[in-house]
């Protein structure tokens, strides 16, 4: 490694591309964020990645060649050690991609995969809020739910590297149809997506709001953002609607509470960007669901490194590998 | 220690109390199973626990002074190092019993405490069907549902020692109300208690049925073995509410296998003596609802200790906390 080792970190979500230089210190040097143009399938997601890396990397004036690596963090079901990408909820058509491969060919750079949530989680352990922490969860709430669990200071993957479906845990078994092939998952109800489809539905039934006015009039363009925008003007149904997501925020919430015992529940995503019109509520009803004693012992917090936990958790990802490589 | 060092584990569950003298390679010399008196209060499980304590020492031939100890493996959330049941959902009025401390004055023996479903999962780990595995999950389906998680061969207790209470996760947030103050919990629709209070209610508004034939003609007196019972001899309705509750074991099932990607998941417990009419439904159903990469690498089994699972794992972390001491 040179003097001041960089990592490109990669943070690949089903709403938003986040490309970032990050040092070993953690400390972000250029970023790039962009939409993910997931609905075009992936090659134009990889081509998108592509363009975001290149722009991040220009930023921070620096070549590719001088990156020690690259790490992406995806969505959805990967083999972190062969760098495919089995499937993904909010990634249309991926299907066994080999994005890793992808990547390393198209940029010449060593490239990594690691799951975004299990990413998230390293960054806040290693430079945020979950310092010192020893059983913790990172939830990503946005397009989807995901999770990042870490267990005794490390990420537990599973046996074949899977592990962390959390926002594929069923909350509501007669809930609706979820993308992939479950019913009632949790993110089928308590993610920016449920949330925007719940706003849809109730427009289309006639109900009294401003929500499509943040929407450029299109209800079919209707998206949790303008939910929170009509919200925050005081918009009654949409206030409704983001507490209704609370509520199942909470239901799963309590699960996990009563089957991990964590110390520590880091919520972060989009979504979450809501703060309290969407935690309080969640954290009220976790209160009420779960054991007292489980309960009692669990802190809640907010991302310390905000949208950049999983860019610069991948690349603190890759320098261990690159160190433990070098033994 | 002895040439041939002896522990008495202790099985309390819901319904059945088993008091069984082990030896350190987990071979049962004695044991006295009988019905937990749950619904009479702490004092008499106690009483009934004591009793059945000391016939299993009797049986063995020996004096309770000849143990090196006694380890109760207890239901609910309990803390492991004080010994002192928080609360037990199946257990009605225990509150803060300190368990392990009532024990070891009456018997004048050393005592430990350990959850049930964490003492079958460690069982079958020395000495059962998980010989070798790192990550895996214990499910006891009986009473209720109880679960021992095993994180690269360790048991998971979570920050407070009260992980694992896989029944309850939310199912169904519209689902029955559970004892332990939630809603919809796992173990309100899978378990054996859940069985019973269906085939109640479907008797009560007139199914024909010989269920109540199998519970001495009493429908009050219906529980989840005169269901069994009436399914052996062809009843069509108790053979439906067993599909259905194996329905929603493969609901949570599901679950488990997307948040953990378990190698391995152990079904035990009391209901699972059904065997393949209320497990081949639940497997399924798992299978439909699981992301396939992760259901393909898991594997389904059976106790291999049967119901001494828990007395022998219960005897096996006691004998491992004594060499540790002695160290």
């Amino acid at each position: 490694m040179t003097d001041n080792p960089l990592v490109l970190g990669v943070d690949l979500g089903g709403s938003k591309i986040l490309a970032a230089v990050v040092n070993a210190k953690g400390e972000v040097l250029s970023s790039d964020r962009r939409t993910t143009p997931a609905a075009k399938g992936p090659e134009a997601v990889i081509q998108a990645m592509l363009s975001s890396m290149k722009r991040a990397i220009d930023q921070a004036a620096i070549k590719a060649a001088e990156l020690e690596a690259i790490c992406i963090g995806a969505p959805g079901l990967s083999n972190p050690e062969t760098g495919v990408i089995f499937t993904s909820p909010h990634l249309p058509g991926w299907k066994d991609v080999p994005l890793r491969e992808s990547i390393e060919g198209k940029m010449g750079v060593k490239t990594l995969l690691i799951n975004d949530a299990n990413a998230a989680a390293l960054g806040e352990m290693y430079f945020g809020v979950a310092r010192g922490a020893r059983n913790f969860i990172y939830i990503t709430i946005s397009t989807g739910i995901g999770g990042g669990i870490v267990i005794d200071g490390q990420i537990y993957a599973g046996s074949t590297g899977t592990a962390g479906e959390i926002g594929h845990m069923t909350i509501d078994s007669n809930g609706p149809k979820c993308n992939c092939g479950n019913t009632g998952c949790w993110e089928t109800l308590a993610s920016g997506t449920a949330l925007a489809r719940e706003a849809r539905k109730r427009i289309k039934s006639g109900a009294e709001t401003s929500i499509v006015d943040y929407a450029g009039g299109d209800i079919d363009k209707v998206n949790a953002e303008a939910v929170h925008k009509a919200a925050r003007r005081g918009d009654a149904l949409a206030k409704e609607l983001i507490v209704q997501t609370g509520y199942y925020i909470g239901v799963g919430l309590a699960s996990l509470i009563n089957i991990f015992n964590p110390e520590l529940i880091i919520i972060g995503g989009g979504l979450s960007s809501i703060g309290d019109m969407l935690l309080e509520p969640a954290y009220k009803v976790a209160e009420e669901r779960a054991y007292r004693v489980a309960f009692d012992s669990v802190r809640f917090a907010r991302p310390a490194l905000g949208r950049n936990s999983g860019v610069i958790g991948a690349a603190a990802y890759a320098f261990r590998k690159i160190e433990k490589s070098k033994k």
